[in-house]
């Protein structure tokens, strides 16, 4: 092996790659999903794939999280207030449950099947949307604007999960960025004490 | 067909073949249990079961729906407010989640997997539940504890649903009453503007 074949992927080659593994994903779902098959595809070695993402389970999440856009879906997000904040980082959510609907329901098809996906996910999407919640909140704090005693940025995700589980349920509609951000208002917002419309 | 045949079980013999349901389903999962396996534990003929449940997913859902208790999940929750009544709802929610965790995994997963149950589970479970829920919050309203613009008894659901979906994914702990009587207090009264610890 040489020396360049060790090293990390380019920013490029790792992008052309993620953007590979969801066009299979949507093509074969994720079980039929194969190491393999994204070697092929993307003409790289397995080994390669393995040394930069570990499983397929990471592989796959990684792809998913930056079809969201930026690492951690809201990390470059700050409006000013703890209400702008969070409608945006709402409003990018419900763009990417709109844009994966497909990817989503395949993975939580996984999620419930069992724990070999679970702890990955809490790694590779949960805690770092958590992370950037917790931003948010810890600038609001800051900020005056909200008291630090108010639900934890763990609440706030089950909050949005609720509404993203629970909208197709209900609704047969998908919890797209509108009712995110109507969530936010009528529910996040008053939970946290922040009047909605400032 | 007798004339008894044709008429509506007992509520004993309705509470009978609805426990043996659940067992069923802890025994043989969701995907293969059969109206064939219902009728020869319960001895009774599959017209019956057709009668009387129409399909096997209102069966099983109407059993999960009695597991929990009462109709509705606590349609007999009357304490004085709605911090006490929203708590009572929750505790009870957890305890249900906690007995039942193997069901309403498989339960979970069959929503995933399309669209077939998810109309029974909208009218046997969710819509029950909504208008128990609803029937608090007008209470409320009524006694002037909360005013009629908060969260509705949807989007109370929505949180619901996320901490009982989220708490295994973050912390690989089910959504027990303590839990869920911790999410009331810090997400459900001070969306509602209610203060937890009245």
């Amino acid at each position: 092996m040489t020396a360049r074949a060790r090293s990390r992927l380019s920013a490029e080659r790792e992008g052309e790659i993620l953007r590979a593994v969801l066009e299979l994903l949507r093509e074969h779902g994720y079980e039929a999903l194969t190491m393999d098959l994204v070697a092929a595809r993307t003409r790289s070695s397995k080994a390669t794939l393995y040394r930069q993402w570990e499983s397929k389970a990471r592989l796959v999440l990684v792809a998913l999280r930056r079809a969201g856009g930026t690492p951690g879906n809201g990390g470059d997000i700050d409006t000013g207030s703890v209400a702008g904040d969070l409608r945006e980082l709402m409003r990018r959510a419900g763009d990417h449950v709109v844009q994966n609907t497909e990817l989503l329901r395949a993975l939580a098809l996984e999620l419930h099947r069992g724990t070999e996906l679970r702890e990955t996910f809490r790694e590779v999407i949960l805690l770092p949307e958590i992370e950037v919640l917790r931003t948010i909140l810890d600038r609001g704090v800051a900020r005056g604007e909200i008291t630090a005693g108010g639900p934890s940025a763990e609440e706030i995700t089950y909050m949005l999960m609720g509404a993203i589980v629970g909208r197709p349920l209900l609704e047969e509609r998908e919890a797209d960025a509108e009712f995110l951000v109507r969530c936010t208002d009528t529910m996040v917002l008053p939970a946290l004490g922040v009047p909605p419309r400032p």
